[in-house]
This record gives C-alpha cells, sequence and structure tokens, in this order.
C-alpha cells in the first residue's frame, strides 16, 4: 500500500469536514413536507483526492462528508421532516460503492478513518430512525453493490426495483478480497438477519441478487415492478411519516458555518480550542463553559439556534476530533481540558433536561451522544487533565469518563486563588449518552459494582474536589502539584513511546467492556477483521486483488488460510 | 514475518496433538483424592520447533497441547476431582507467558492459529468450571506475566503471594508491541471486571502489579503472605471443592491413544477419515455411524470407555481439525460426509439425553459442544454433502448447520438402491451444543424466524428427505442427480479461487450473528485485532518490536495512528 497520502484535489491542504447543500457536489437535497428526497448523483470529477474519479455513483470521503452534513440538516433545519427517500440520480445504477481506485491508493491510516467516518454516517442514520422519528426508505433503481448496498442496509427499508436488472450485491470478496466493512456483514446477519448459509451464497456472489429471491432471502423489504415503484414509494412514505413524532409546525434551526480560526498549530472555535504541540505528538483540546445562563424557555433556545451553547460546543467538538483523526495521523493522544464556571454546564444540562421532550433539546442531546461515541472511537490515546478553573460537569464530565485515564489536581497552586478543581455529574451521565455497547460509560466503568454505580448517582450535583472524585472512583489519578507535572510529562511521553498499532488495539478492547451491541460488533468483530485484510497481501500486496483491479490482470494469492 | 514455518524439533514432519501424563515434558498431574495439582515445569530444552528455548517457563504450542490433553484427562479419568490447583514448579517465576522468539519466527499461520488453540484450552478451562463441577484456583508465585497471567484468568479464583516481588503483568504492549490477546483484555474487562482505566495503567505497565493493589485493582482474588500460603490454599480447595457437583465414588474412563492410520493423502481413525485432495486445496472428512445399538445403561457406557461411540467418535473428530488447522493450512475448504444409520445416530443421541444426569453422558455432551465450537472456529469454508447412505441425524446433524452452506442430493441415484438422502433432527439440536455466541447453531440459523425454530422442533425424529429439510430451511441447496456434481464442483473451485484472508474475515462475520458473550468476544474484538497487529510492521516488521526484543536494540515505530 502507499503509505503516504496522495494529493488533496485542488490544491487543498486538510480534509474540511465543513459543507452546506449550496457547495454540494455529489447530493441533492429536496423537502416536500414531511418528506425529503435525499438523490445521490455523484460528480466523477469532483473526488476529494486527486488521481481517480468518482465513476457510477461511488464514493469517497469527500461524498459522504456531504451525506453526513445533509443528514444533520434534516434533523435540525426540518424538523417536520419524517421520513427520507433516498434515491439515485443516475440511469442503471444506484450506487457502486466506495471507489475502488481510491481505496487502492488510499494509506492504510485513511483507509481505517474513512472507513469508520462511513460507519458512523450508517450509525447516525439508523439513530435517527430510532430516536429522532426520522424514518429512511432506499429506493433501489439498477445496481446497488457494495458500499451502496450497505448504506441500503442502513435504511429502515428497502425497496428494490423488479426490472430484470436491478440488483443488490456485496461483490467486495469475489472482486477485491476484501469485506464488506461498513457495516454490511453484521447488518445481513444482525439487522436484515438474513441465514448465514443465504449471505454465504450472497456474499460469495458477484452479479448480486434480484427480484423475488432478493425478498426471500430477506435482503431487501420488497420487489416491486417499475410501473408501480412510485405509488408504492408514496404509500410507504405515508406509512412511515405517520408513525413519527416529530413535530408539525417547528420552525427549524440553521446550522450556520462554524467559525474556526486556524494557525499552524492551533484551531480555535468559539468554544473550543485545540493546541498541537507535534514535536511530543499531542493536542490539547479546551472547552469552555458558556457566558450566559441559559435561556428563558424553549422558544428562547429556538431563536438562538446554532448559538445555542450546547449545540455549538457539540458541532465545534465534532469537528475538531475529525479534522485530528483524518488530518493529523502523528498525533498520538489527546489531553482534554476545561475551562469556565461548572455551575453554568450544569445550567444547561438541567435545562435540556427539563425540555427533553421538546424537538430540539432531543436532537441536541441526540447530537451530543453520536460526537461522544465519535470521541469513544478515536483511536488516539485520551487523557483528561482537572485542573482549577475547569468544568468538567455533566455533559462535560463526560469527556473524562471517555479518557482512557482522569488526572485531577489536589487542593489550589501556589499564587492561585481559584478554588481547587472539581467534578460534577448530573443526570446526563446516567443515561442520555450510552456509549456503542449500550452503557454510560460510568455504567461501563463501574461494570464490577453496581453499588459504585449508586454511589456516583446519589452525589449528582455535588461539588466533588480531587480526594472526593477518587473515592467514588471518577478518576483514575488525584495528584498534589508537586507530582503533577512529572506524573502527567512520564505518561505522555511514555504513550507517544508505544507502539501505535497496540496503543490502537487495546484501547479497542478495553473502552468497550461488557455487552456488544450490532453498532459496537460493526465496529469490533467487523472493523478489526476489514484492518487485517487491509493489511495482507492478498488485498493490498503489488499482486494483490485490491492493486490489480482495473488492470486486466488476474491478483495471486498467497493460498494460505490463516 | 517469516512466512515458511519453522522446522518442527525432533526431525517431525507434523505437529502431533495427541499425549499422555507419561510422555508430558512440561507438566505435572498430580492427584491427591478431590483435588488435583497441576504443576507447570516447562522443559525450556523441549521446544516443538527448532530454534528457541523455552526459559522461564514460557510456553509454545507443545506445551499447550500437554496442557489441553492434562484438562481433558482430568474431566474423564478423574470424576473425583473437584478442584485443579494451577502451580508454577520454578523458583521466582510462575510463568513468563508465549515465548517471544517462538513468536517471532513464526509464520503468521502459525501465529494465529497457535493463539486460537490456547483460546479454546483457556475456554474450556472456563467451560469444565461452569458445567463439569471442576474448579481451578491459580496459586501465583514468583512472576506471572502475558499469557501466565492469561492463563491465571482463565481459572476461578486468584492467589497472588504477597512476597514483595511476585507480580501480576500484561507487559505485551510496552515490551513487544502486541496485545494480550489469548483472552487477556477481554478477561480483565469482561470477566475480573477491571475498571477501565485502571486496566489502561496495567496494561502499559511493563513491571505489572503486586500484592494489595493486584486485589484493589481486581486483579487477583487474595494476596497471601508466604507464611499462610499453603493453609490458604486448602481452604479456598476445600471451600470450592464441597461447592461441585462432580461424582464421589464414580470410576473413571481412561482415554486410550487414538488409533490413526497416517497415508500421504489420508488419515483413516475407526469412525473418521480425512482423505486430503491437495491439488484441489480440499480435505473430506467422512464420519461414520456407530455399528453398535447404544449400551443397555450407564454402566455398561463407563464399561466400553473411550471406545464407546461418541466419545470416540468426538475425540477422533477434533483430532482430524485439529492436524488440519496447524499442519494443512493450504486447505480451502473441509467437506464433511458421514457413512450409516441414521436411526443408530440417533439412538445413541437418546442415550445421552437419558442420562444426561449422569456424569459420564455429561462430560461426553460437554465434549462434542466443544468440538463443535472448534470447528466452527476453524478458518476454513465447511461445506456439508448429504448423499443416500448419509446419517446427518442429532448431533452429527449439527456438522451440516456448522457448515457455510448444505448440498443436500434430491432422491435416488441410478444404480443406487439405498433410500433418498434424509436429514434427522434429535433433542441435541435444541439444547445441549450452543456456539460461542451462546446460541444453539438452529437459533443462529434462524434469528429472524422463531416460528422456523419451533417448525425445526416439531420435526424431532421425522425422516427428513432432501424436499422437506429444504421447506424448514434446514440446508442451503436441494439439488437433483444432474446438476449435483457440476454445482458442488463449481462451487468449490471458486471457493479456492477467492482470497483465503478474505475468506476468513467473512466466515468470522456470518458465523456469529446475534449475540456476543465474552467467549465470542475473545475471538472478535480482541482475536482479530491482534492478527491485524501481527501483520503491522511496528510488531513483525524487521525493525519491529517483536523481531527486536533481547537483541539489545530498540524497535522502530511508524507514529502514524490508524
Amino acid at each position: 500500500m502507499a503509505d503516504t497520502e496522495r494529493k488533496l484535489a485542488g490544491g487543498k491542504e486538510r480534509i474540511d469536514f465543513n459543507t452546506d447543500p449550496s457547495r454540494y457536489r455529489h447530493w441533492k437535497l429536496a423537502v416536500d413536507g414531511d418528506i425529503a428526497t435525499l438523490t445521490m448523483d455523484v460528480d466523477e470529477n469532483a473526488p476529494l483526492f486527486e488521481g481517480y474519479e468518482l465513476k457510477l455513483n461511488s464514493y469517497d470521503l469527500g461524498v459522504d462528508i456531504e451525506l453526513a452534513d445533509a443528514l444533520e440538516r434534516l434533523r435540525f433545519e426540518h424538523p417536520q421532516v419524517r421520513v427520507i427517500l433516498l434515491r439515485s440520480g443516475k440511469p442503471r445504477v444506484f450506487c457502486a460503492g466506495a471507489n475502488i481506485r481510491m481505496l487502492a491508493g488510499a494509506s492504510h491510516a485513511h483507509k481505517v478513518n474513512f472507513c469508520k467516518f462511513t460507519n458512523e454516517t450508517r450509525n447516525a442514520i439508523e439513530d435517527a430512525s430510532e430516536f429522532s422519528g426520522q424514518r429512511m426508505i432506499c429506493v433501489v433503481t439498477g445496481s446497488c453493490a457494495g458500499g451502496g448496498y450497505e448504506l441500503a442496509l442502513a435504511t429502515d427499508h428497502i425497496i428494490l426495483t423488479d426490472d430484470g436488472s436491478s440488483t443488490v450485491a456485496l461483490p467486495e470478496l469475489p472482486l477485491l478480497a476484501v469485506l464488506p466493512g461498513t457495516g454490511g456483514l453484521t447488518r445481513v446477519t444482525d439487522k436484515r438477519k438474513v441465514r448465514r448459509d443465504h449471505a454465504d451464497v450472497f456474499c460469495t456472489t458477484e452479479e448480486g441478487v434480484k427480484g423475488r429471491r432478493a425478498v426471500e432471502w430477506r435482503l431487501v423489504d420488497e420487489a416491486v415492478s417499475n410501473t408501480k415503484l412510485d405509488e408504492v414509494v408514496r404509500e410507504r412514505a405515508r406509512e412511515f411519516a405517520a408513525k413519527s413524532d416529530r413535530p408539525v409546525d417547528a420552525k427549524g434551526v440553521a446550522l450556520a458555518p462554524l467559525d474556526c480560526r486556524v494557525g499552524t498549530n492551533s484551531r480555535d472555535y468559539q468554544f473550543v480550542s485545540v493546541e498541537f504541540a507535534r514535536s511530543e505528538r499531542l493536542a490539547t483540546i479546551t472547552l469552555r463553559a458558556p457566558d450566559a445562563p441559559p435561556p428563558a424557555d424553549a422558544d428562547a433556545m429556538v431563536a438562538q439556534g446554532a448559538a445555542f451553547w450546547p449545540l455549538q460546543l457539540a458541532r465545534e467538538l465534532d469537528d475538531a476530533i475529525l479534522d485530528i483523526r483524518l488530518n493529523e495521523f502523528d498525533t498520538a493522544a489527546l489531553v482534554f481540558r476545561s475551562e469556565g464556571d461548572a455551575a453554568a454546564v450544569l445550567a444547561y444540562d438541567a435545562f435540556l433536561d427539563r425540555h427533553k421532550d421538546h424537538w430540539l433539546a432531543r436532537e441536541i442531546r441526540l447530537k451530543w451522544k453520536r460526537v461522544l461515541k465519535r470521541v469513544d472511537l478515536t483511536s488516539r490515546s485520551l487523557v483528561a487533565k482537572i485542573e482549577p478553573g475547569s468544568c468538567f460537569a455533566g455533559t462535560l464530565a463526560e469527556l473524562t469518563f471517555a479518557a482512557d485515564r482522569s488526572y485531577m489536581l489536589i487542593g489550589r497552586r501556589d499564587g492561585d486563588n481559584r478554588p481547587p478543581a472539581a467534578i460534577a455529574l448530573s443526570a446526563a451521565n446516567f443515561g442520555p449518552y450510552p456509549m456503542a455497547n449500550g452503557l454510560t460509560r460510568l455504567q461501563s466503568r463501574f461494570l464490577a459494582d453496581g453499588g459504585a454505580l449508586e454511589r456516583a448517582r446519589a452525589s449528582i450535583g455535588a461539588t466533588l474536589e480531587a480526594d472526593a472524585a477518587e473515592e467514588l472512583g471518577l478518576v483514575t489519578f488525584a495528584l498534589d502539584d508537586i507530582d503533577w507535572q512529572d506524573e502527567i510529562r512520564v505518561f505522555l511521553e511514555e504513550r507517544a513511546s508505544f507502539s501505535p498499532d497496540a496503543l490502537t488495539g487495546m484501547e479497542a478492547n478495553l473502552r468497550f467492556g461488557g455487552p456488544e451491541t450490532m453498532e459496537s460488533k460493526i465496529f469490533a468483530r467487523l472493523t478489526a477483521w476489514q484492518n487485517w485484510i487491509f493489511q495482507r497481501p492478498n488485498a493490498v500486496g503489488e499482486e494483490g486483488a485490491l492493486k490489480r483491479y482495473g488492470t486486466g490482470q488476474k491478483p495471486v494469492f498467497d493460498v494460505k488460510r490463516v
């Protein structure tokens, strides 16, 4: 595999995760009452990197960034939308999946992080369906292959045109010697519950499955003739819309562009700053408390819109994490800091909790859930530093529990008049932000000891200085100022000295104790195997299938089964 | 990584999984009433391969084959044993884990299959504890590191000598840039439920943890001073023994050596034959029905001992599978066939079910459970061919459900007077043989459709010819004789043409739909990540940590986080 990144197209230096519909090259978003139509119509001449064309509605990270953006806007800007129709803008092809030449030329690190992002986008589709009342119907016309079918699998209902040629397929294995790794294998077995021998046949059949057999094997929900297609789609849309609890007359909230000043070693948003110490392979992320109390009521929250502190902070943090993941591969550890008034943070938690049935408050908490999951899944060591002046309370305290370790300073520092560092819990730590494994971070932390969880719950609202926090098991190390700097320096140097790969594997295991869900299985069983295959010469070697695809030469395989 | 296998020591051509206590080089097994002591005392001059010494009670596959043998014998030959004490025969070291030079020089295929076998052995320890009433107490004296601690983790109770120097440690990451991949990370989080930040510290601390902290962090169950050690061990042994339901006066069954005639392209046991078609990369495994009805009663079963058909067949099948896994890496697919009287097979199932509370019948069904799990986890395509004269009934039918696909012939063949092929179910298909995911193979098969499961259950005992079996969803394809040969030939050729790695990844996903358990997590989340790391230059490259260990040179890492 090429180990150095290709060049970004258009002379860009970094991958930018910010976009909006006016800038989309690959998707069209149309809203008609409570039904939205999201049309995939990939511009083959607008790849993210140089060196390939996005033929046949194939995608790269750039295409998926637009999809992710559209899904976020549908939630926030279109509260009345209850059903999203996913369609192709191309004749005879729904989507050919991830672009193969892009994959063949991408570095391992990009490939893995590209898959992670696309997985998160598909999980967000399911999250919108389950928790936000936005159901998605996939209308497959033409061939729907690989990542295209994996996208369909993330929707609630797949309608396949029964025209004798439209198919669904997972041809990755026979064609490319890799897996349908964007949730495909797991959703086939665990979501659609396809019989495992049928799944075996399906996943080894390059040409895919059409019509009646696709329905019988549970690969699609219905196969509908061309002449009836529009009528059936309308009918299903009506049915799904009727079951949604989305508001009818609510006014949406525009997701204004994030304002970010980018320096050589920094990114500064309004409530988030990132500082890179590249020689030490560290990124320090500082989150700031709100500078004003919560609005008076839900209407005032809507009026603040994207500027409402919890929403803006979540979007800024999300962008910062994605930027590091895809643009800063050398960063070994993320250090989380916070600044400001913990009481103000808790006031916003209380506000969101009070209004949790309001559509916007619900969306904001769901957004935080997704951002925190993104943090959990970020393959960098995560550390929280809890010092005087910090505000790790409620929602922000989740970052200390997401961290692999947290360090908390005991008492005051000489010459610092601020009160000692403290953390505080709120109801937000006990429910709304489950991890991919279905447990809250505190449940995951206290797997051994339900009593510890209850003691933590009983402390809700209390100001917990270092001794109390340590006693409750909420921080890893409470240190006084004499040890603070050395301990943390040694730890971070050590972390930077370890094998990045071994750390990735270790953290992927230790962060997700306890139960597995379909979502966590995708990132564990499926992704880990795919990453393995992405290292194997049979896929990525000079004679491997990914490299040889489209050259007319057959791949040459080492036949050993491992 | 070396891609060619090292030479086996002693001029051997194949790895042999058969042994017995008289031949052990590395373990001592002593039985005293209801307490057995299993002492690890590795002979450093008896490695399985040439080129390394097994210092400091480190192990290779040869050591683990003896351990697995001892555990089997404790179950069958020593029905009165209720507690097994696991101890070290070396001063100052309990066990240093898997031998690093062995790992550094092993091919990827051997390394992965070595880990799989050791994982299965540790799972068998837990199975004996949960289902067979044999509890294991690990007495840690000296340093217990890496795979040594992973072995301890598989036991019920870990007693650490509190002598100021004895430690438990998982130093794989800091020392070798790999994971504690024999269940270590998963058992730390999911079995011992160590807090995840403590686990992070523990797994990155080369020197390990001792005494009180090891107890506080839940890494061991108790730390006991040298002077009190023997007394505490005796006391715990008594406590655990008192809770066991093992029989008091039963006579054990000697596990006689398996009789196997090995030819160039075949292995012939009494009830199992393996035929290798190496140019086609196929191994055909034929299982034969019993040639006599079940014994009259449980005493007669005990009198038959290891010759009792279900036990002998299970042992032969297990040996055949292990032989292929470790000695025949080029084999792409295993084809299961069976021969004989299905009614006789069902009669044995009924016998075992009737006597399921008898200790030996219980052990035999537990053995079958483990053998079938071994089949599930074998990274070769699994195919069942169901033809006239076959006897895939009850327990043997499990192999057709373990298979990735099954093919069943419709009707008779010209010139063959035998009745058409049929399968039959028994109670054995609905409970005693769960997979690693906790479901039976039929539950896994019918995840989508509880009704299908109930229809299958209602067919227990019926002779199901091809149409009926297909209607019930029990076979993948029912074919008549005209299509039979071509369909299967094309399928097997196709399978041999695919990337072996992609097949391994696909099968590892499709075979384990539905829930995950700690056991399945070990083979999915943990093993898949470890296999990835075993491919990464940071571990196995010329400058990687595994290669450089012990050379005095530091490893050089590519610092990209993936």
